[in-house]
């Protein structure tokens, strides 16, 4: 369900093969296996594998589905892997019966709930298995109430409200998609008292006002949904059943009652044309200036006087996923593992999201076996994943990943995560001690349209952007570091919204994701609609399939250097650099918080509220913020200190010492590096979610799918739970200090063998 | 012209008369005069002369418009003014015929230029002379070519469209309302070739984004358009043939063609309704996110592939100019003039821009008439103005500015304007050095929703504003300023807009510009067009009159203390303080444009922008960035060293000695203080545009209406005209060096006699 940026463009580009250039920094035997790597990908390939996995719908539970899955199943097998289907059983409710009906009026108007077929493209092929627009994991239900349009249904949004004094409760919401995860919207809705939520697609973000609507363009046309998950991610993603552990045939299984990540109400997404008719009825206060979309209306806040009745009844039995799981065992370090997954499911057809990344993926996979047949090994086990069900709750990739934790914590090295991808730009997110190792591999792959590097190119667009005189403060000095050709193109933190989730967050291993795209007119038009087709993709996504082939000769080169390196990729002074960073934040987060709390305690105190307010409006005193008191980051501060140094000290023997290291030191090394991430991770979790390990990265509570990093403090601030933020900056503090003490028995290891 | 950010409300309010509070520092005897002269206020006598003076359009030149004059010359007089009308003989072009037509298509499509009549309104009571849609002083011409869409036509527009390398040469641009003053959209078409130019009102900004359309609501109907002036006021407002000097009957006249302030393409405005023909017809590339409006189209640049039929005809025959001139001498100093203006020109029927600050200036006229019934005179003469011709350029108080230039320079102790009034906010603007006198007079002014006076209201406005997470550094600065309650409540500069240009900009005037607005939903949804009537303001504008009448208490209050004060207002120490951070901004602007400059610099040789480059888009270079020089302030950081220690000493001695001075003593200081704002416009006048002598405050070449402080250097630099930025520290520095040896002499008066 990942997206980089936008996907699309707007004309058919006929660059026909990918250009690239051989790695000068790859040792040469590496330069001539990446090669020949390079030579058997092949952008027909790609293509014909997308037209046949995206021509019927193909999400969880799908006939198509599981024909997929032993699609590529052969494939792998065909192409010399070891590959085999593991299955789970998972809760993953799917539609009966819908209804949003607005009544009153001359006549009950009543929203269609699935797009209509294009003549000539997949669509046309209406299989009666197509999902319709609807939200994985809402709750059922059959509510009649007023409507009230809070935004984009986020946080701020109903702090408005409130200063409004308009109340959510016992109303049905409209949201508009946007500013945060989609499943924020009804689990906000829920918490402030709503009964039912409505979600659709703002032509302001998502249709019209950003290109040609689909089939002419291609953007969202006003009958496109976007569906998805809005399952409560940010506690625990997978079967909502099985939390922690992999939910296999025999089990233990929490009621669905039980299950924290499942909503109570009702929530259904609709179009902007059906939206239009719901808005335009609406009653009520003017929105405020921030809060209106581009459909031809004024938007109004509500309670409107018309009432809307929505239902929303699933069957909830469990479904069979079918993960693929393919194997090319390691010829010297048979039980250190390269792990690379993809999910394979989708909405409807799924072509951009997630077949791009899928057949990219099956791309390397095939060229890995035509080298294995010349008689190549890899050094180290290589693992391929098609994933399924990461579209409902990142299900495949959790379940496989808390079934095998035990194993893939003592073997795996990195888990390597795609997905949607199209034209476009570079882009990495993941952990930072991998960030050189990235820039490495990526400095080697050229621009199929700009002839440089793909990460000079990206480099490139971070400099233009802080360029922008508008430019937040943070994206100037990012793009300061980037006009630094000495120093690394920085990567993302990872958040969630794809398959990555479980791997790093609860596992603490080495992960990243990766893909390209950013260019064209579209914002992701298609996304989780019956129109992300072959025809959207071949045509505006990633014409001639040239980004999605060039996405397999990354991944590729970074699986093959990864299989045969002698020594760890690790340098932990980007890592460390990149945590004094966040720590910069944090703490000016604090004191930002604690200044916004004593101006806006002074300014109750003067009745500046009471003196601005409009008698023709009612605005409320804003929620009093709680005094934010001075913390004693003296631990951090510290952990910080001790990891620069270990991380320097790292660094500099490994460059001094590392290609002399004996087979047995060498050995040693590694032991020590695997495990090394996982220090971030230690078993206590995040306050409130503690199936999030990780202390460095994690997904927003309120963010979602955005990454919230040194999550334990940051979010402690940001929500007021002081407390929570003293334990955790010592929690974090230990982390850390683990961190640089395995990393200094490595530096040990490369200083003395 | 002038508006006070947005002046409607949405709902009628029923708050009756004003209540005010009796102004507690005022002394005794001035108490009790304001006291008297506040009962006098009727909001009963607002009301009907609205609504007789907004009955029929009433432009220059129309006969309602000399009507205006004759009953405005005839209250004054019953009121016990001395008055008379003086005429003035000014180039004024109306329109004979328009077209504006989109060629092509089944059958081509025009325009309509004149609004519908609103059954029941005052627009229903049609007169033949009203107005259509148009520009005065755009010019005239007949041209056919196709579209292309430029934003709000502004210079980083026209930055953006090389970029994207298309060019308006030859084509008619069509740009949206607002970023900058409506005059520059046509200046900037035809400087970068374009041969027409439509400006349209987009309901993102004015219309049914910002609220329900007027009849229903306050909002710009489809069919409603912004008239106004596109005349090059920037360079000299007032007659285009007679700069500098006074339109009478026998005045030295320019030709036609030699007045640099008519343009030289046709121009017209459009409605919302019609722009939605001509923009979705449009064809090329996808316009750039920040260029969106919230019509329900893609916006796309062009040029279009249809054309557009633009032509204009118009009467450019001298139009009489009726200035109403009320007196009332001065009993002890008849030789010191306080002088206070509103226009009565409107473009239609004109009620809330100009009426409701005329009419509030008429009920200070009224009340001061009956005070002087009851026996009081005032010491100083006061002078009062219902000017003609504001709308086109200004060009009733310019011409009567020239007129009597040193009359006015050697008499007037201020200029108080005002214009368009509505409910909400207070705010001034004007010459600093009045800051703590216009503190002094709106701290007793009570507002009559809040409660409090008007400048607490308006200081927590500010505050609130500040509080906003997102708002810019500079408007957190000011609202840290306006929390402290021994500071004044800060005035903004004064840029264009309204008739104190020439008294502040070109006399060098001490002026002020007050008002009320900012509530309501509406954003100015009838600002200059049919709509603008008497029901519009009564229902939307100001309900019951409140804060047309609060504007005559707050506008007399001045008048009267100004008229009786027995030593000057001047507070020097706001004036330094703020000049002192005029410079600030100024230096930061030469630091942040040298490192954008060397940012960029960097960025072309790494061919940053070639890589980034979509080759589905065309995206050239950017201009490049002049290098920009260290500049030597150490004139400008001098004189406003000086300037803190003379106010300083001024302020302390004025403290000290001011009620202590012999009758002579305080002749001499009023002889020194009169000229001392004279001091900041010396001859030679901003480059370019030498009209306009003030070297602190201007209204921005490119920004139209508002201000440019220490405008001779600021925008040297903001235009790469490096050497003028050199040449104007020395010359702002000479005048502001100037200001302080004034203000010296009088400190020396204020010690020593």
């Amino acid at each position: 369900m990942y997206r980089i940026a936008s996907l699309t463009a707007c004309c058919v580009l006929a660059l026909g093969m990918t250009a690239f250039a051989a790695d000068e920094a790859a040792p040469a035997g590496q330069a001539a296996l990446e090669k020949s790597f390079d030579a058997n990908i092949h952008t027909s390939d790609l293509d014909s594998w997308m037209k046949s996995m995206a021509s019927e719908p193909n999400h969880v539970g799908s006939p198509h589905d599981k024909q997929n899955a032993e699609w590529v199943l052969a494939k792998f097998k065909e192409w010399g892997w070891d590959a085999h289907i593991e299955t789970f059983q998972v809760l993953y409710p799917t539609p009966i019966s819908e209804t949003v009906e607005l009544l009153g009026g001359k006549k009950p108007f009543k929203a269609t709930m699935q797009e209509k077929a294009i003549p000539g493209d997949t669509t046309s092929r209406a299989k009666e298995y197509a999902l319709p627009g609807y939200f994985a994991y809402q709750g059922d239900g059959d509510v009649t109430a007023p409507m009230v349009y809070v935004n984009y249904g986020m946080q701020d949004d109903y702090k408005q409200l409130e200063r409004m004094g308009i109340s959510v409760k016992g109303k049905i919401v409209i949201a508009r998609y946007g500013a945060g995860w989609r499943g924020l919207k009804p689990l906000l809705a829920q918490q402030h008292g709503a009964i039912g939520c409505i979600v659709y697609s703002d032509p302001a973000d998502d249709g019209y006002a950003t290109g040609a609507a689909y089939p002419e363009g291609p953007a969202r046309p006003p009958q496109g949904i976007q569906r998805g998950s809005v399952m409560d991610m940010t506690i625990y993603p997978g079967d909502p059943l099985t939390p922690g552990v992999g939910a296999t045939a025999d089990a233990k299984r929490l009621t669905r009652e039980e299950a924290k990540t499942i909503l109570k109400i009702p929530a259904l997404p609709i179009s902007y044309a059906d939206a239009t008719v719901l808005l335009k009825s609406m009653t009520g206060r003017v929105v405020p200036g921030n809060w209106r979309g581009a459909l031809p209306i004024t938007y109004r806040v509500g309670p409107s006087d018309r009432q809307l009745h929505l239902a929303v009844k699933s069957d909830w039995s469990l479904k069979t996923l079918y993960d693929v799981v393919a194997t090319m065992k390691g010829s010297e370090y048979p039980d250190q593992w390269v792990v690379r997954g993809n999910h394979r499911d989708g909405w409807v057809y799924g072509a951009s999201d997630p077949l791009s990344g899928q057949v990219a993926m099956l791309a390397e996979a095939k060229s890995m076996g035509e080298l294995a047949k010349t008689g190549w090994k890899p050094k180290r086990t290589i693992v391929y994943l098609s994933w399924d069900g990461e579209e409902p709750g990142l299900l495949g990739s959790t379940e496989w990943a808390e079934e095998h934790a035990a194993e893939l914590k003592q073997k795996a090295i990195i888990y390597i995560n795609s997905d949607g991808n199209g034209r476009g730009f570079w882009r990495a997110e993941g952990s930072h001690d991998l960030q050189h190792f990235v820039n490495e591999v990526t400095d080697g792959i050229t621009d199929p349209e700009a002839q440089v590097s793909v990460s000079q190119r990206s480099r490139a667009a971070a400099r233009e952007m802080g360029m922008n005189p508008k430019a937040r403060e943070d994206i100037k000095a990012e793009a300061k570091i980037d006009a630094d050709a000495t120093k690394d193109y920085q990567m993302g933190p990872l958040g969630s919204g794809s398959d990555y989730s479980a791997y790093i967050e609860h596992l603490g291993l080495p992960a990243l994701n990766i893909g390209y795209g950013g260019e064209g007119d579209g914002g992701g038009g298609d996304y989780h609609s019956r129109y992300d087709t072959y025809e959207h993709h071949s045509r505006f996504d990633d014409p001639g399939f040239v980004y999605d082939a060039l996405l397999a000769h990354t991944a590729g080169h970074m699986v093959l250097r990864l299989a045969d390196t002698e020594v760890p990729v690790v340098q932990a002074g980007d890592f460390a650099d990149t945590v004094a960073m966040y720590l910069g934040e944090v703490k000016k987060l604090a004191d930002n918080r604690r200044e916004a709390a004593e101006v806006q305690a002074k300014a109750i105190a003067d009745h500046v509220f009471q003196n601005t307010e409009d008698p023709t409006k009612t605005n409320g005193l804003p929620t009093a913020l709680k005094p934010v008191p001075k913390f004693d980051f003296t631990p951090m501060d510290d952990a910080v200190k001790q990891l620069q140094k270990s991380a320097k000290a790292y660094d500099d023997a490994f460059t001094a010492n590392a290609a002399k290291l004996s087979p047995e030191a060498r050995a040693k090394l590694w032991a020590t590096i695997q495990p090394l991430d996982q220090t971030l991770a230690p078993d206590v979790g995040l306050p409130g979610r503690p199936w999030f390990k990780n202390l460095v990265y994690a997904p927003g509570r309120y963010t979602g799918y955005g990454a919230k990093t040194l999550p334990g403090i940051r979010e402690a601030i940001e929500d007021e739970r002081f407390g929570d933020a003293v334990k955790y900056i010592t929690l974090t503090a230990d982390a850390l200090n683990a961190y640089s003490a395995q990393l200094d028995k490595a530096t040990e290891v490369l200083k003395h063998g």
